[in-house]
């Protein structure tokens, strides 16, 4: 491909910025189109979550690009899952055996703005703001965009445009619309919706609760979260559903419902949130949905990139993991010296959507973990034995946490493959009685992987992967 | 309910036609609106396909309304799976082990004209033809209509308005763009696109080849197959890619390249279809996709059914077959005596919506088994113990095949996981050794029904059932 290409990118948020300052870095011009004002001059929310799970995947895409010593100031290490029951008392139980396996809490305006002025030293990227894309031409790789300064629209070409605008992406919108191509689509809503809270720091700008672990009160049918910022305050998230059990969004109307639901089910949460009442209404309940597409490209014109091409729900924590992965697999496939974008974007959509799809569907599974399974006993014992074996065999095993997380080498689909049949040996034999947790390490490795890859070989000899 | 109530039905297909003489049936007051002439007074098509596959779940349907001898007039059995080789060999594979068991080729328009006039004998069901539906008022409950003979538009009201406009709805298009609750939704693809073609009747009259079964020429990639027509004719259609392999609807675009492809795949069938390339010059091409949705209704307003609601591609045959069952699930809820529609709407959805998630699985699944498995060794033994387990014990087992077929009493997504199940037992064993088709009938029904007992609850310990 010539260097001097063209490529013009919506939207300048976490993908587009990362994916502007690599091809920056590449030698393409480029130019991004956003259409908030830039974060770093105004005070505005970069998006929906103020902090976000950054873990190893989304790491090695700060490493391409020669940011991690500037990243790893934002990151607060999340060592495992705080649980909080209904008394009030707490467990902790730690993401991985491995005492260097870890995720972070990083905020997001922070790390949109690093990437935004990394981007801009390079004198071949230009960014502007305020301006809203409405449609694209993917026909005549054209975009059309409004100024919201000069409210006048405006048409911008390149040799190519990749959309990195989001699971609302005009982009995906004018390939639906345009009905030219067949073009397989889902939106997939659960019943459960979110809302953001937060714990404010202590009088001394402390943290009020244990600030390296990502907390959960996890009750079966919903469930609070909290991650730590980095002024001493926690963003907490509650995820419930919108019409059933005994409260529910449609029903927590007035202050003394919402005080006497967060007594009855998150009880030491009230002395953390003093201002919960007020955050509760002063805040938007939004939906947690679910975006497939395919393909994600219309020949060599255009691409779809980050949440435009694949939202996921938030429960795996890899959703900014997962986009920035995309800029990875993109910048290998710019590595093989292909002949133009069409088979550029054919080869990334062929590597890299059975890993978006895999890492959508865990991401629905853990939604159904955290809030129910964490509290259940065999999970319980599944979790003590994983951990062991992480310990005792760093080399030679991972649970699928471990496997989706911080094994970024391997695909999502291969971590969720292997991950869902290990889970599958370890909860049968459990259930079974042919393995306990005061088993020796050794011969559980054993039974374990052999189960697994049993499991493994059955669902292939009968199609199932 | 009060039976005096008005229902607008939109789209007078085969679920349109049956819902409005049930319900009529049933006292309420109906008027259904159909975007096409009256077919009975005019020669058009019906739809896209010709001729279909009728079973026991549609017939479980047509005995409701106590037309099962007017129906089983239009019905030529096919009793099982006539396999063309690329030598032009045959080999019939039987549905069942059950002689009782078949399916039937039905054609299409005789059925839906069949309907629409034993609907009308009632004096509270009237309708409408060339009135297309433009849009839905949910909130309304009013339907925009254009005249196609006047080209003037108007609205009609109902108390409820059920949409069964097929694949296309528009009620569920207006659900969609309204954006006014969340609504999941998905459309899929396969990368095959299909074409019908003809094997017109022989010179006498008669059948050029055998008329009781459903013909399939597998062939891996694509395949070929063949229903019966009342007059002496197949329907005949060819399932491609678009794109992929050495032969594909894109590239096949000369009449020697048709031809070619042929004499190379199907030679038997040149003899059969003299009028091969004229049919397939002059016949559309389309695609093959499955829509999921939910909720299918809004409020106690409207509601989609048949393909409106879970359009399928047709593999399992079971496209009218599920569509006519929607409207005996309806009608056990109308049963019911419920207090509302809403509450009439919710309880039709959460019984059915699992069923007709799992129906367009199965088709999926059939799909890749029609035009490869069924030629692949393995699945040729596991048919043949199948076959004999049916025949030896006709109470104690049936093939998945049969659970969806022949087994109206059970919903599909019972018959999808024990006979995925069933299947998945069988091929391991056979993989391993551990059972062959010689076995003793009465140890392989054990072995086999042992372990898929042990695979269902394997998936339920692990949560994934």
């Amino acid at each position: 491909m010539k260097k001097q290409q063209n490529v013009l990118i919506i939207g300048a948020g976490l993908c587009g910025s990362l994916l502007a300052l690599r091809l920056g870095q590449r030698g393409y011009n480029v130019s991004v189109y956003e259409m908030r004002p830039d974060l770093r001059k105004t005070k505005i929310s970069a998006g929906r979550s103020i902090n976000l799970a950054f873990s190893d995947r989304g790491s090695k895409a700060i490493q391409l690009v020669g940011m991690g010593d500037q990243v790893e100031k934002l990151c607060i290490p999340m060592n495992g899952r705080m649980l909080h029951d209904e008394k009030g008392d707490t467990i902790m139980s730690k993401y991985s055996g491995r005492e260097h396996e870890y995720i972070n809490s990083i905020p997001r305006g922070e790390l949109n703005a690093l990437l935004l002025t990394e981007a801009e030293k390079h004198e071949n990227v230009n960014i502007h703001f305020n301006k809203k894309c409405l449609s694209v031409d993917f026909e005549k790789t054209t975009v059309l965009f409004e100024d919201y300064q000069t409210k006048k629209e405006f048409v911008e070409d390149a040799d190519v445009i990749i959309a990195t605008d989001g699971a609302g992406s005009a982009l995906r919108k004018s390939y639906y619309l345009a009905n030219k191509f067949l073009f397989s689509f889902s939106q997939e809503y659960l019943t459960h919706g979110y809302k953001e809270l937060s714990i404010l720091p202590a009088e001394n700008g402390g943290y009020k609760t244990y600030k390296n672990a990502l907390h959960i009160w996890p009750r079966g049918n919903f469930m609070l979260i909290a991650l730590p910022n980095l002024d001493g305050s926690f963003t907490v998230t509650l995820f419930l559903s919108y019409d059933e059990g005994d409260y529910n969004f449609n029903n927590l109307t007035t202050p003394e419902k919402v005080t006497e639901f967060f007594q009855k089910e998150f009880p030491d949460t009230l002395e953390l949130m003093p201002n919960l009442v007020d955050d509760f209404f002063e805040n938007p309940t939004a939906p947690l949905g679910t975006v497939k597409c395919s393909p994600w490209h219309y020949k060599g014109n255009t691409l779809l990139m980050g949440d435009s091409a694949h939202a996921i729900v938030p429960f795996y924590g890899q959703g900014m993991n997962a986009s920035f992965e995309d800029v990875v697999e993109f910048d290998q496939v710019l590595d093989q010296n292909l002949d133009s974008w069409e088979a550029i974007f054919e080869t990334y959509e062929t590597n890299r959507k059975k890993d978006t799809d895999a890492i959508a569907d865990l991401a629905i599974d853990n939604f159904y973990e955290m809030k129910g399974h964490v509290a259940n006993p065999i999970f319980q014992d599944k979790r003590k034995i994983e951990m062991a074996l992480e310990k005792e065999f760093p080399q030679d095993y991972s649970s699928k946490y471990s496997l989706v997380t911080f094994n970024e080498d391997i695909g999502y689909r291969e971590a969720m493959l292997r991950g869902r049949a290990q889970d599958k040996a370890i909860l049968n034999m459990l259930s079974d009685g042919l393995i306990s947790s005061s088993d020796d390490l050794n011969i559980l490795l054993k039974k374990i992987t052999d189960a697994t890859n049993a499991i493994l070989e059955d669902d292939k000899i009968a199609g199932l992967i």
